[in-house]
């Protein structure tokens, strides 16, 4: 047996305690626990065959009651003494993908974000769409291509027409740009013809993760009218591996920014709560912005809502996103196309003027929020940009 | 043992074979091939466990090489004699959804559609898009409520906002819709970073199958700037029970419309190929419509290089559809909003005046295709609507 020792001020202390999947070489992929800067196996240390498998899909299904059992039982056993043969340094062990994923939904809730798309995309329009403030705006992406935090990002090639251009040409991406999100994890699913209510939120919804909803500017721009982003968006998503359960951020939960007009009931809830979430953006070492998750417009539960409001059904697995977070301040921003103004205003990056990311350009964001006992973190998802592979012209 | 018998003119002949998933009371779904109007059951009559499994996915992910093996032996097989504990009527067996979906794409590749829905959408602009002859539009669908023919589709509830409206109503879709598409199945996977040329196509493809993408067009229409379709589709997507095998299709290869422009290098073919199908579309048992697959501009391989282009991957059981397959006759037009052209122009019905769906309705797509020997059949998508659930109003 052994105890793990919590550092000073860490951001995987007891109120936290993410779950994701780990392997040791040449070990299966299986569930653990983050705990200070160990990994604790779960199958080894509960004895419970439903932590040994490569995702957490199998364990959320099992639903609220079970979450917070299994919490409970976690907290328990690392106050006192665990397995030896349990317990890993998180430097040592190889993180994955956390969950399967099922359907992924990205929303476009930052009413900051969506205002300067608006201005960017359609400059002789109004900003915001007439529908905005009426419903959470979202489509769906490729689940497929949801990758793991630390996996590497070859830049997209893909048609592309400059608005002074005759013709589309084919090629590399020349407006390669992140947008720093949250993911919401659906553990307990929902059956076809069965909204699920603003209510049920917590009894559905497992955890969150950081997402980077890589996106390729210029093939957006030429696609995306009149169906909506698809090749701009599709080649990667990436994610943190630390799955933040909902009941670790209790303590960051805070109103939503007033919602006028009152949404329709279906959308209503008791009183919307958005989740005080900090992130960070590193873009080759330096901070770029800070995206204040608190200034979202839509809460989670209402983005639920609506995804299930015309009877669809949701699987345990389902990710949905929340959108590019920014905040009203320039610095708040969570896209590079925003932070500078569509590559009209460089920032300095490192000394030298920056817009769009280069290949070779690493991008961190990482996020803490209020815990019980002091700020819990989210971990990082980290990409770096390779350089595209050699495709037909 | 026993012989199998093949009606006369039977659309299920040897040149067909579809392969599709099926039970009888009290057994497991496992996969058969139809022969005329039987079910032969393959893990019975080939002693092999992929085919003893409720999805096609194992045997699709063997690639090309086995999906011919598997036809020639299939074929011998039911030519002479079969164990009679393989052989099931056809009506005596509960056809189940054949392939485990993983990403679901729906592209827009009809120019009669496309040009239709535009006039009826955006009225005071260019019906096409200035992107649409350079690339086939698509987007993502939701892959969990893909449901095979015969399930009942409940009425969905959303927002909806008419143009005379000074504000979106909550309440039941008062426009429901179809559309008549034929669907791609992806059996080999492709990697990340690597696209799927052209070429390519046969040695992904696995078959094809019949589609009906329900569509809410007041909810469609409310919701889907800037970010494309969400709730007007993703309550229900139904696919027809038999997967054809692309096998199966070659004397139905014809070439696609002109392409003029000239499409960018990584969308040509040596000679472009679309598909002779010709669908027909009923609606509560009167034929309405009989769109021409081979009109489609865009063809099926088009569709899958344009998909991957960007270095997205693809999975076994990733479904592509083609969109509203709409010919140049009005009686060709594969949902009911181009029909009666936004419900301006009702069609007559069992002799009522008729525009969308109500409750009750039921609409069945067939279609068949030149063979080798005869016709071969697809069997049909089927679907019958059913009120709308009390939701929170």
């Amino acid at each position: 047996m052994t105890t793990i020792d919590i550092p000073e001020g860490s951001l995987f202390g007891l109120d936290n305690l993410p779950y994701g999947v780990f392997s040791t070489p040449g070990t299966q992929p299986r569930v653990g626990v983050r705990v200070g800067d160990s990994v604790v196996d779960l199958a080894v240390a509960l004895g419970d065959d439903v932590f040994a498998r490569p995702s957490l899909n199998a364990f959320m299904a099992q639903g609220y009651d079970r979450w917070v059992e299994v919490r409970a039982r976690v907290s328990d056993l690392v106050r006192g003494e665990v397995p030896a043969d349990a317990v890993f340094p998180v430097s040592e062990v190889e993180l994955h993908l956390p969950v399967e994923v099922a359907d992924y939904v990205d929303f476009y809730a930052s009413e900051h974000h969506a205002s300067n798309l608006g201005r960017l995309f359609r400059p002789d329009a109004e900003p915001l769409m007439p529908n905005w403030k009426h419903l959470p705006v979202g489509y769906h992406g490729r689940s497929g291509t949801v990758v793991v935090s630390g996996t590497d990002i070859v830049r997209p090639c893909g048609q592309r027409k400059a608005p002074d251009e005759a013709a589309p040409t084919f090629g590399e991406c020349r407006r390669l740009d992140i947008e720093a999100e949250l993911g919401f994890i659906v553990g307990v699913p929902s059956p076809l013809g069965s909204p699920v209510s603003t209510e049920d939120f917590p009894r559905h919804v497992f955890g969150a993760v950081l997402v980077n909803d890589w996106s390729a500017r210029d093939i957006q721009a030429w696609e995306y009218v009149p169906l909506g982003p698809f090749l701009g968006k599709s080649f990667a998503t990436s994610i943190s591996p630390w799955v933040v359960p909902l009941l670790a951020l209790e303590a960051a939960r805070v109103p939503t920014p007033e919602q006028s007009p009152e949404p329709l009931p279906y959308l209503r809830e008791s009183s919307p709560w958005g989740l005080d979430i900090a992130l960070s953006v590193s873009w080759n070492g330096q901070e770029v912005s800070r995206p204040p998750y608190r200034e979202m417009y839509w809460s989670p539960a209402q983005m639920l809502a609506h995804m299930t409001v015309n009877g669809a059904s949701s699987r345990t697995g389902d990710l949905y996103a929340s959108g590019t977070i920014s905040g009203p301040e320039k610095n708040q921003r969570g896209a590079f196309i925003e932070l500078t103004w569509g590559g009209k205003e460089p920032i300095e990056l490192n000394g030298e003027p920056r817009t769009f990311l280069l290949d070779g350009d690493e991008v961190v964001i990482s996020a803490t929020a209020p815990g019980t006992e002091g700020r819990i973190g989210f971990g990082e998802v980290r990409g770096r940009i390779l350089p595209a592979t050699e495709a037909k012209r």
